[in-house]
């Protein structure tokens, strides 16, 4: 099943250096990339149905695409009766999918001319022409040695900690792909007595949603270049502030701590208060989707704030889903600049990242991007409120299947599973998590008319 | 009261004028039209305070505002004890608010380059220089003659067809303002047994969330003008599109239906379904916010679609809030032509409008706009949130409040009012309210750092 990610590449890379035709190209590359997904998604059922631990094809499809887009939700209601070999395979359906995506966002879709990694087109000067292939799978090598290396050390970890070596790996590879699959049916709520295990998780939960090419340069040595990426920069504010909001709440709201909490002593609140806060919003900007504790269960204000999170993302060349960070950076600095334009109409204003300023088209893609992500956000809604679900509930599935985050709100939040789903809402989930997992235009780009025109 | 239009139209020409400081007028333009309204809105809580119908003074200023915004929230139980003079001036706070929105709409902001009538700057030639004065008071009379022409052909024909004359000129000013204020406490579903009241302000609906410029052109002949624009096509489009959604289930889901139908015959159910199914579309697209059924009690699919058309707005240079159609339509022109973009890079697609080529700016200032309103928009939610109210409530607030519509959902929906806000979260919505009404940059700008610097 794994071979079915060097095949991909090989067919992308194949067409993409048939160098005359170069539109031809395109068009066949989104073709293959949505119908690879689908392809790996349709076989990747198989292990579910031949050994009836998910004997219908419905429920085996959503669980594996919800593997290999490393969203993580699950229609299984009691995850500890499964058989070891097909638990396995569900943590190996996540580890799959982030190969893919780390691939796909570090060389694939820049060379189709989407995703956040554009940005970083000059740092890895874009290939061309027949140097194409060596690079991608040079640069495709390296990344997977970085992937491989964490999910060994997590590995490791965890198990040094106190879980047994089949929770430690299948935790591990759950987390470095933003995932979420967790063998046990509390999540990772069942370490609550554990603090070390959690930290541990928090950890590769921070690199698996920060860019893989700035762990590739920190093994460099060049570790400068990872702070002063202003993603980088950005996306650790975001996890300190966000924490910082989410641990205070919960620690002066004594009420809602005690649920999440074990040790009644202060000190001890207080680090779990921090723990919890830091865990759940890791958790969701890196849309693993791991379960310490039921924030849906805490105040109105943070439903709403986690909600919101779920829009944000990880790391462009992360295996996170989302917007991404990155994005969020070009918007709110574009936002500022338009704000400048309108005092001053004739300067000429350009958006920088990185110091170096960032071309129009590029701007212009990430505010269709988000635009074309919102849209995707309230038709995903509309359609499951169609199946009788109510407002919060739908919108928090919409949300969280197209930002590939696993939890969502109402009836289908973190200590709940999607079984209740109706058939038809679990086709759909899956539709929104392959959208939100291809950045939309891969896929969405298909279902344009003037695609299968002019050609 | 009604004087501090012409003077702060007149203060933003003469500031405008001024012709050799150029920038320091745009700067000096977002003050006057900001604080403007903010002063407007102080003094209309007078007749309020002083008949002490109103008097609490945030009570008081949350209704001023939200009259002149053309909202239409209310925090007054019992409308019908209040004293006519005090609805009157209720109502007129709305009409006023119209008012100073057409001549905002299509004379001050398009010379401040923001707001969604720049896409008619070829229609109307901009003016410049010292041929600026005649032409805003020529085009804001022009403009408001058809405002009060239609005020008091619908006043007429209310009162023609059976309301009071009071409740007719009340209605008549808050349709045509797109501001929803009633007279009576179930608000238009008082006139259920009448169809032909309710037939009456669907058609003033209809016009007033139109822009004021195609009624212009109407009444000097030029009727194809009207059947030519791509705004007003898509608008007609959509209503028709979203009243045949809406009327059906109402149709089909008789459970639903019972509870605002009068006439037990087939026919009768047929007709209701029709009338109740149009005057919600257009009261949430057009941003009026007049209930002739409580919307939130319809199904789940209904509570989500009804908050999805609180985000689109009626037309530019009308009287209705929200994003408006000429932007929804700039962006979906713009979002296929991403897609085309992304299949051939190197071609040049600008998107169109009634045939014109839309310069970029333009096409980056709607992008942005929308962001930044989706922006506004979970901020107001988030703070809302921290008030203690729940999510649906939360959200249905903040796009209500924001988008000027009135009603929300949940706690805050189309039957009850917003005297149980908290008087923080009276004052949050009035903010909102008012950023909504003034498309965003012309108060935001203000909370810039940059725009008190390097003056």
């Amino acid at each position: 099943m794994a071979g079915m990610i060097p095949i991909m590449i090989g067919a992308v890379v194949m067409l993409a250096t048939k160098d005359h035709t170069k539109e031809m190209n395109k068009r066949e590359g989104y073709v293959v990339v949505t119908f690879g997904w689908l392809v790996m998604t349709l076989s990747g059922t198989l292990p579910y149905i031949l050994t009836q631990s998910i004997p219908n094809f419905t429920d085996a499809f959503f669980e594996t695409m919800s593997g290999f887009t490393t969203t993580g939700s699950s229609i299984i209601h009691d995850i500890e009766i499964i058989p070891h070999g097909v638990l396995f395979w569900r943590s190996l359906t996540h580890w799959i999918g982030g190969m893919g995506i780390i691939v796909l966002a570090v060389a694939i879709l820049p060379l189709l001319g989407i995703g956040g990694m554009q940005l970083f087109a000059a740092e890895a000067p874009g290939p061309s022409g027949d140097k194409l292939h060596p690079r991608i799978t040079d640069t495709a090598k390296r990344l997977w040695l970085i992937y491989f290396g964490y999910t060994l050390a997590e590995t490791l970890l965890l198990w040094l900690a106190g879980m047994t070596f089949f929770d430690a790996i299948n935790h591990a590879m759950a987390t470095l792909s933003t995932g979420g699959f967790s063998t046990k049916n509390a999540s990772v709520a069942y370490w609550n007595h554990q603090p070390i295990i959690q930290y541990i998780i928090i950890f590769f939960m921070f690199l698996a949603g920060a860019n893989f090419v700035l762990s590739y340069f920190a093994f460099k040595g060049k570790i400068q270049k990872i702070f002063k990426d202003e993603e980088f920069k950005l996306y650790s504010w975001f996890i300190a502030i966000f924490t910082a909001i989410v641990a205070l709440i919960i620690y002066f709201r004594a009420d809602l701590s005690m649920s999440t909490i074990t040790h009644p002593m202060v000190w001890g609140q207080a680090e779990s208060a921090f723990r919890h806060g830091l865990f759940q919003v890791l958790s969701i900007i890196t849309t693993t989707g791991f379960v310490s504790a039921d924030y849906t269960l805490w105040t109105h204000f943070l439903v709403v704030f986690f909600f919101g999170l779920m829009f944000l993302g990880g790391s462009a060349g992360s295996t996170a889903g989302g917007v991404k960070v990155v994005r969020h950076l070009i918007m709110i600095k574009n936002g500022f600049m338009e704000f400048k334009r309108s005092l001053h109409p004739n300067a000429i204003l350009p958006v920088r990242y990185n110091t170096k300023a960032v071309s129009g088209d590029i701007v212009f893609n990430v505010l269709a991007f988000f635009i074309l992500y919102m849209l995707s956000f309230i038709i995903g809604a509309l359609v499951f409120s169609m199946l009788g679900i109510n407002f919060e509930s739908a919108v928090g599935l919409s949300a969280s299947s197209l930002g590939n985050v696993g939890p969502a709100l109402g009836n289908f939040g973190p200590v709940t599973n999607y079984a209740a789903l109706p058939a038809f809402g679990k086709w759909w989930c899956s539709f929104l998590m392959l959208i939100g997992r291809l950045e939309l235009f891969t896929v969405l780009v298909l279902l344009t008319p003037f695609f299968w025109r002019n050609r």
